[in-house]
C-alpha cells in the first residue's frame, strides 16, 4: 500500500501527508507502545461505552412484557455483572498464558486445531465490524437525543463518523490514543458524578423522575411460563452487549509497555471494575427515575407524542438528574456520544491487528500484513471502515436492529477461547509431572487455578452463547450465523491458495539455469523520441539480435513509418506486420514463433516505451496501451517485457511552471544516454545506413 | 479498451462475449452500413418520439395562464412546424456541403474558426446527454401512465433503461438498428391510426373527451401584456423540443449506404414530414379531447385527486380515443414508451461518433477514438451512459425539470452551424467567379439557393435561441450555460496538452543514439522459482554485468537469503542493502548511484519477477509489489524495467481442473529455457561456484 510512496510526489501524496502525517521508520515501533493510562481509554472505550446502550436495551426488552417485568431488572443486571467478573478473571489467565496478542484466535488454534481457530477469527472479524456499527449508531442516537433536529441525517452522520475515525486511525496509534483519552475519562467521570448525584437525591427522598415516567406501557397479553422466561433471557442477552470489548485487551497485549502482561492484566481489571460500577449504577438510576423506553414508542407507549425521536436512556436519566437542557446534561451527552463514537476505535485497533496475524498465518490477503507510512496496518482499517459503512447503511443506523446481530461473534470466540484454555491447562497439568518437585508443584497450582477459572468461564460463556442464539436468532442473528462460516471457509481457501503457490514456486530438482538465445524486439508505433530512447537502450544492451516491430492496424501508418525510418537512418531493421483485427499481441506472437522456427529457441525481450505522467488526470488522456500490451505479451512463452520510461513534462507547459522536482526523477529533456549529472555527452547522430525493412 | 482482449480468456471475457457478441474485423465496417429503412428508425427515433412530450409540455405551459390560453395552441404549433420545415431544408443543404458526418461541428470550425467549432461540439455533447435523459424520463412517464404501480421506482427504472441501451449499443450498429426499427414503425403507425380515428370521430360529431377534461385549471391572476407574451413564448420554447434530433442525420451521413448524401437527404425529408404530421395531429387531438395537463396537478387542477401519478398527454388522448384500458391504448403506450426509450439510441450513435471526431482532432481523450471489439466507439458510449445516469438521478427523472435544460445546446449548434453555412455559401459565391461560365453559373445558382435557405435558417434559429434562453434561463437552463463553456475550455486544454506532448516527443536535432554501459540488476526477495527464472533470463541476455539485489526491510530475511544463495550455488553475486523505512525503490536508486560513481554511466536494466494470475480474485491475494516497484523504479534516471512473467497455476490446484488453455500461454511447469514445444532440454543444475555476496 502506502509504504513505498515516498519516491513519487503528487497532489494525492501531499493530501495524504497532511491527513496522515510524516512516515515513521520501523524502529519507531517500540516508541509507539502505550502506558496504562493511555491503554485504558483505547482498549476500554468499547467495554465502557457499551453501558450507554446495554442497560437501555435490557430495560427496553423487559418493558415489552409490561411494567411488571421491570422488577426482573436487578436480577438480570446481577447476572450480567457476575458474567462480566468471570470473563475478566478468565481473560487475565488467558493473557498470562498467551501474551503474544493472538487472543482467542491463538488459543483456539493452538489448543483446538485449525478449524476452531479460523472460526474464532471469523467470529471476531464479524464482531469488530458490528462493534463499529453499534457504537456509532448508539453515538448518533445520543447526539440526536441532545439535538433532535439532526434526526433526518442519522445515516449520513453515522457514515461521516466512520470516515472520520478511519482517517484518525490511519495517522497511527499514539495520536489516536491522545485523541481518545480525554473524552473517555470525561465520560467515566461525568457518568459517575451523575450516578452519585442520583443516588444521593434518592437517599434524601428527592428521587429524580424521568420525563417518560408519565407514559405507561401499552397493555400486552399477560406473558406466562416459557414466554416469560424467554423474555427475561432476551433481556439478559441484550444486557450482555455490555460485556463486549473485554477481549480487546487480550488481542492487544503487545501494544502495552513492559511489563506487558502485568500492565494488560491491571488494565483489564480496572476496566472490569469501572464497567460494573457504571452498568449497575445506570441500571439502578434507570429504574429509580422510571425511564419508560420502548422499541417503537409510537406504538408501545400510552400518551407518547409520535414524530419526535425518543431520547436515549442515558439522556433521560441525565435530564432527570440534572434537569433537561442543563449544562451537565449536555456534558454527559457530549461525552457519551464521543466515547461511543470512539469506542469504534477499539475495533480499529483490534481488527487490523487480527487481520495482520491472519495474513501472517496465510489466512488473509498479505496486504493486511503490510504496515503503512504511519506503522499501522492501513489496509485492515480501510476494509473495516468500508464494511462498517455497509452495515450502517443497510440497517439505516438503527441501534435496536443492530444489537440483535451483536455479541454472537464475541460469545463464539469467548466460548472457543475458554474451551481452548481448559485444554491448555490440562496439558500443562499433565506436563507438570516428573520435573523438579517444587517447580512442578507451583506450576501445577497455577495450572489448577487456571483450569478452575477457565472451566467456569467456558461453561458460562457456552450457556450464554446458547441463550443469545435462541433469543436472537430469528431477530436477525441468523445473518451472523451465515457470515461466520462463509468467512471461515474463505480464510481456509486463502490459506490453501497460499500453500499451493508456495509449493509451486519453491525451488526443486527441476529448477535449472540454461536459457539460450537473446532477441530484442522494439515495438514501434510512430517514430518519436520515446521510441528512439527504447531503440537506443536496446542497442546499449547489445542483444544478439535487435529488430524493430510495427504492428500495422492501418496500412498507411506502416508506409509512413518506413519513410521516417529511412529518413532518420535508424540503425536497426524495421519489420512490419499487419493486423486486420486491431489486435497487437497476436501478430507479435506470430512473429516470435516464426523467428524461433527459423533460428532456434531464444529468450525474447520486448521493448515497450511507457509514458510516465506527472498528474493523475494526464493518464485519462493516454491510452495506456503500453501497459495493456505488456499484460498480453507476458502471456507469450519465453517473453520478457522491458518498459522504457518516458517522463512527460507537458504539465509544466500548460501551467507555465515546473512541477515540484522529485529526487532521482528522470529529466525528459535528456532522454538518451547521459546518466549522472556530470556525464552529458555531445549529441551525435548515428550515421550508419539503415538496412532495408524486412516484411514480417 | 476492449479491442485487444482476444489474447486472454477469462470469466469476464466470456461474459463480454455473451453480452456483446464476437469481435468484428475493421474490413467489416462497410458491411455495417445502413439502408434508408433502417436509418430512419435509428436517426429519427429522437425527432419522432419527441412528439410524445413536445405537445404535452407546450399545452402544459399554456395551461399555466388558464384555460383561455389554450386558444394560442394552434398558432404556437404552427410556428413550431414552420421552424421545423426551415430547419429540415437547411440541413439538407448542410448534408450536401459537408457529407463527412462532422455536422455542425465541422461546419462551424471550418467556416467560423476553432472556438465556435469547439463551442458547437460542447453544446452538442451536452444535448446528447440531455436527449438520453429527457427521452428516458418521458418513456418512464408513459410506462407509469399505463402501469401506475411502478411510480415509486421511477428513477430506478430510468437508470435500468440507460444501462440496457448501453449494452445493446455496445453490440454494434446493425443489431441496434434491427432492435429499434420495429417499435419505431409500430409507433408511427399506431399514433397515425389514433390521430385519424380521433379526427374521424370528431368529424362524425362523436369527439373523444379526455378524463382530465372534468378538471378545470386553478384560477390564476389574469396575465396581461409582457407576461402574456412571455408565457406564449415559453410554450413555444417547450414545443421546440419536438425539433431536436434533426441534426442527428447530418452527423451520421457516413453510416448511410451509397449514395450517402442522397439517402441522408431523403431520410431527413421523410423524418420531417412524419414529425410534422404527428406533432400537429397530436396537438389537435390534445385540444379536441380537452386534456388538462398541469405541472403540479395537485396544486393547479381543481378536483384532481392527489397521490396518483398524472397520465401523459399521449396516454390521455389514447384513453379518450380508444377507451381506457383498451388494447389499442396499451399498444400505443407500449410503442410510445419503446420509441422514447430507444430515442436515447440516437444519442448513442451521435455522441460516440462526435467524440471520435473530437478525439481525432485532439479535443478529446484518444480513447474515444478507439473502436471496440464490435467496431463501435465503446468508450464514448460508456461515458454517455454514465453522464445520463448522473443527470437522471440528479433530476429524479422529472421530465418537466429536464425539459428546461433541453434544446439550448441544440439551438446553439443549430445557430452556429447555420451561420457557418452562410459563410460557406458566400465563399463559394466569390469563388464561382472566373471559371467556365456554365459551371460557374450552376455553382452560383446552387450556392445562392443555399445562401437563401441557410440565411433564413440562421435568422430563425438565432431568434429561437434567444427566446429559449430568455424563457428558460431561470428555470434551470443556466446550468447548461455553465456546462457548455466549461466543456469547451476543457476541450481546448486537451488540444493544447496533446499538441505539447506531440511537440515534446517529436524527433529533433537533440535526438541521438549512443547510450553506454549495460548493467542488469535482478531484484530478489526470496529464492523461489520466479526469481530463478528472472536470473536465468538475465544471464541469457548476457549483460556486461549482472548482480542480484536484495532490499532487506527485515535483516533476518537477508541472512536467510544469503544461506540459500550459497546452498543453491546461484551463479551471480548477491548484494544486500538495508531499508529501515520499508522503502524499496530508494535503496535501489542509492545502489545505482554508487555503482555509476564507481564504474561510470550505464544503462541499468532492473529485472522484476511478475506474477500472472488466472482469475481476477487472485490479484487480491498478491501484493502487486512488482508493479508498484516498477512504477517507482522507472522514475530513476537511466533505468528500464524488465518484467519476467510467472504464470500461477494454483487455480487448477484449488479447483482440481485445468483452466481453459489460452493459445500461446506460458506453461508454469517449465519456467526456464525451453521455448517452442519441441525444444525441451534435459534439466541440468548449474554447478559453477557462487561468488561471496557483496554488501551494498
Amino acid at each position: 500500500m502506502a509504504n513505498d510512496s515516498r519516491e513519487s510526489a503528487d497532489a494525492p501524496q501531499v493530501a495524504k501527508r497532511i491527513l496522515l502525517g510524516e512516515p515513521l521508520s520501523t524502529e519507531k515501533a517500540n516508541e509507539q507502545l502505550l502506558p496504562k493510562r493511555m491503554a485504558l481509554p483505547i482498549f476500554a472505550s468499547d467495554a465502557l461505552s457499551s453501558v450507554a446502550y446495554g442497560p437501555q436495551e435490557m430495560l427496553m426488552t423487559l418493558g415489552l412484557g409490561g411494567l411488571a417485568f421491570l422488577a426482573f431488572a436487578p436480577w438480570v443486571a446481577a447476572a450480567v455483572v457476575l458474567l462480566l467478573i468471570v470473563i475478566v478473571l478468565s481473560y487475565r489467565k488467558l493473557i498470562q498464558a498467551y501474551p503474544s496478542g493472538g487472543g482467542d484466535y491463538e488459543v483456539a488454534s493452538k489448543n483446538l486445531g485449525e478449524i476452531p481457530g479460523v472460526v474464532v477469527a471469523a467470529a471476531l472479524l464479524v464482531d469488530y465490524i458490528l462493534t463499529v456499527s453499534v457504537s456509532i449508531a448508539s453515538g448518533v442516537d445520543n447526539i440526536i437525543s441532545a439535538v433532535p433536529q439532526l434526526d433526518p441525517w442519522r445515516v449520513e452522520l453515522a457514515v461521516g463518523f466512520v470516515i472520520l475515525i478511519v482517517v484518525v486511525n490511519l495517522r497511527g496509534v499514539r495520536e489516536a490514543s491522545t485523541f481518545f483519552a480525554v473524552p473517555t475519562y470525561i465520560f467515566i467521570g461525568s457518568v459517575a458524578v451523575m450516578i452519585v448525584t442520583g443516588l444521593v437525591r434518592t437517599f434524601l427522598g428527592d428521587a429524580p423522575v424521568a420525563e417518560s415516567a408519565q407514559y405507561s406501557f401499552q397493555h400486552t397479553d399477560q406473558l406466562v411460563g416459557a414466554a416469560m422466561i424467554l423474555l427475561v433471557l432476551r433481556a439478559f442477552s441484550s444486557g450482555c452487549s455490555a460485556l463486549t470489548g473485554v477481549e480487546a485487551v487480550s488481542n492487544g497485549v503487545q501494544a502495552f509497555r513492559i511489563p506487558k502482561i502485568g500492565n494488560a492484566q491491571t488494565t483489564l481489571a480496572m476496566m472490569g471494575g469501572i464497567a460494573i460500577l457504571l452498568f449497575t449504577g445506570l441500571t439502578a438510576l434507570g429504574l429509580i427515575t422510571q425511564v419508560h423506553y420502548a422499541e417503537n414508542p409510537c406504538r408501545d407507549l400510552v400518551g407518547y407524542a409520535c414524530g419526535q425521536p425518543q431520547q436515549s436512556l442515558m439522556a433521560q436519566v441525565a435530564s432527570a438528574t440534572f434537569g433537561a437542557g442543563s449544562l451537565p446534561f449536555f456534558i454527559i451527552q457530549a461525552a457519551t456520544a464521543c466515547v461511543l463514537l470512539l469506542a469504534a476505535n477499539t475495533a480499529f485497533n483490534g481488527f487490523p491487528l487480527l487481520g495482520a496475524v491472519l495474513a501472517r498465518d496465510g489466512y488473509a490477503p498479505k496486504a493486511l500484513n503490510t504496515r503503512g507510512d504511519r506503522l499501522v496496518f492501513s489496509n485492515g482499517m480501510i476494509v473495516l471502515g468500508i464494511a462498517a459503512i455497509g452495515v450502517l447503511v443497510l440497517f439505516q443506523a438503527n441501534l435496536t436492529n443492530l444489537i440483535q446481530l451483536y455479541i454472537i461473534g464475541v460469545f463464539v470466540s469467548f466460548s472457543l477461547g475458554q474451551v481452548g484454555m481448559v485444554r491448555h491447562w490440562r496439558r500443562l497439568l499433565r506436563a507438570a509431572h516428573g520435573q523438579n518437585a517444587e517447580v512442578a508443584a507451583q506450576a501445577r497450582r497455577s495450572a489448577y487455578t487456571g483450569l478452575v477459572i477457565n472451566s467456569l468461564g467456558a461453561s458460562l460463556t457456552i450457556a450464554v452463547l446458547l441463550i443469545v442464539t435462541v433469543t436472537k436468532f430469528t431477530h436477525g442473528a441468523w445473518m451472523v450465523f451465515i457470515a461466520i462460516p462463509v468467512l471461515a471457509l474463505l480464510m481456509m481457501g486463502v490459506k490453501r491458495y497460499y500453500r499451493d503457490v508456495e509449493h509451486e514456486i519453491a525451488i526443486d530438482d527441476t529448477t535449472h539455469f540454461g536459457s539460450e538465445g537473446d532477441v530484442a524486439i522494439v515495438l514501434v508505433n510512430r517514430l518519436q523520441k520515446p521510441v528512439v530512447k527504447a531503440i537506443d537502450y536496446a542497442i546499449a544492451a547489445r542483444h544478439e539480435k535487435t529488430v524493430a516491430l510495427h504492428v500495422a492496424a492501418n496500412p498507411e501508418d506502416g508506409v509512413q513509418l518506413q519513410r521516417d525510418w529511412q529518413q532518420h537512418r535508424i540503425p536497426i531493421p524495421l519489420v512490419i506486420v499487419e493486423s486486420p483485427f486491431r489486435a497487437y499481441a497476436q501478430p507479435v506472437e506470430a512473429y516470435i514463433k516464426k523467428y524461433r522456427a527459423k533460428h532456434g529457441p531464444a529468450v525474447v525481450t520486448v521493448y515497450l516505451p511507457q509514458y510516465i505522467v506527472g498528474h493523475w488526470w494526464e493518464s485519462i488522456l493516454h491510452n495506456r496501451r503500453a501497459r495493456r500490451m505488456a499484460n498480453q505479451l507476458m502471456l507469450i512463452h519465453g517473453v520478457t517485457i522491458t518498459l522504457v520510461p518516458w517522463l512527460l513534462d507537458s504539465s509544466e507547459l500548460i501551467y507555465g511552471r515546473r512541477s515540484r522536482p522529485v529526487p532521482g526523477q528522470q529529466r525528459a529533456g535528456r532522454p538518451l544516454a547521459l546518466y549522472g549529472e556530470a556525464n552529458a555527452k555531445p549529441a551525435r547522430r548515428v550515421q550508419r545506413p539503415a538496412g532495408p525493412p524486412e516484411r514480417g
